[in-house]
């Protein structure tokens, strides 16, 4: 049995998924994290993610170490987690992901990488297996195969979730609503082809920091 | 007791509350309702606000007759009219409405209208008046000793309720979070500053059709 496509984001109360980039290449990488430019970007994520940061999974995803807090948000973070059997990301997530990772990358499976640039398979401890393909259908295509009969992640970022969404290419997804308004940043459905993506509304469940939405996409 | 100042309105997933106006001036007029823009308008219209027109208080409250659903949906929609001593609106908003409201229009409160132009009040049947007041805080002001104990709610458009929400005047608001993608349109929150405003999360209730979300607004 094929899993399903999804994607699972959190985005603010005004849509979007990220703060504006700070003009600093590479901002995410550590020797420029004192910019005073990045460390404002890097507040604001903070500010939406702020429901992930506390939660058990997290913690001990990233090695954090022990404790955090158990419940429904947690629970949902490690369903996420566990439903993926490779995931699928744009190269500009992968570009800052690479210069702020831990040694050991928080996903665990393969990860196809959408990218023109050939690149030999980058091999993490921990079994996250960068691969480097051309094509979101290629990329695609693989990841799965890779998964299984697990589901397939669209990790990011927004724009490479759009192109899936646009084309018709995502099952379902899910939105960690957040209670802040950004005003500015990479909205999620920026550019989504309205006429063609019909929602189907899956579950919505408030915890006490977000409201988690989740929705079928289906043509229309 | 003063009452609250709040809004409540119908959101698309992608943060729009109107679809984009078609080009024609006055369109919600009865003798524009044929043109094809307007009809496409009406659709948006109609899927966004998809929740409302089934309910027992929404028939009721327009006389459109008997009937209709009741549960929680139902008693949102009638708690919104209950708690409203008085209303606030734009001058595009009641222009817009002024075509097409029924004789008896459905606010039966005293409804005041920010504009620069003087006029006379206009009393409707069913106990609802405008004011024409001139200035977002003019308006308030007499919005809210009309309104003596209950609330006063800001009915919109999208540019007004911002106005409000970033002079630090709005003490709350609700969104039905409608399972819809517009594309375009109307974005409530275009133009917010973010800067000065912090949400904190008051209730998030889904029904089958949205869901229910209420914020407290603070200044930060």
């Amino acid at each position: 049995m094929a899993g399903k496509v999804f994607f699972s984001v959190t985005m603010s109360l005004d849509g979007y998924v990220a703060p504006e980039s700070p003009p600093v290449d590479g901002f995410l990488a550590p020797d420029k994290q004192n910019h005073p430019d990045v460390r404002r970007w890097m507040a604001q994520w903070a500010e939406l993610q702020q429901w992930v940061f506390p939660l058990r999974f997290f913690r001990e995803n990233l090695k954090l170490g022990e404790g955090g807090e158990e419940g429904r948000d947690n629970d949902i973070a490690r369903e996420t987690f566990e439903r993926t059997g490779a995931s699928v990301m744009g190269k500009r997530m992968f570009d800052l992901g690479e210069q702020s990772w831990p040694e050991e990358a928080p996903f665990h499976t393969p990860v196809f990488v959408v990218t023109h640039t050939e690149r030999d398979p980058w091999e993490r401890p921990g079994g996250t297996t960068f691969h480097f393909v051309d094509g979101i259908e290629h990329a695609l295509t693989q990841a799965r195969e890779a998964a299984g009969d697990r589901d397939v992640r669209i990790a990011g970022g927004g724009a490479t979730i759009l192109e899936y969404l646009n084309a018709g290419l995502v099952d379902e997804f899910s939105i960690a609503l957040s209670p802040v308004l950004f005003g500015a940043g990479t909205r999620l459905f920026d550019g989504v082809d309205a006429s063609r993506i019909a929602l189907e509304p899956v579950r919505s469940e408030p915890s006490s920091r977000v409201t988690h939405l989740t929705y079928a996409a289906h043509p229309r």
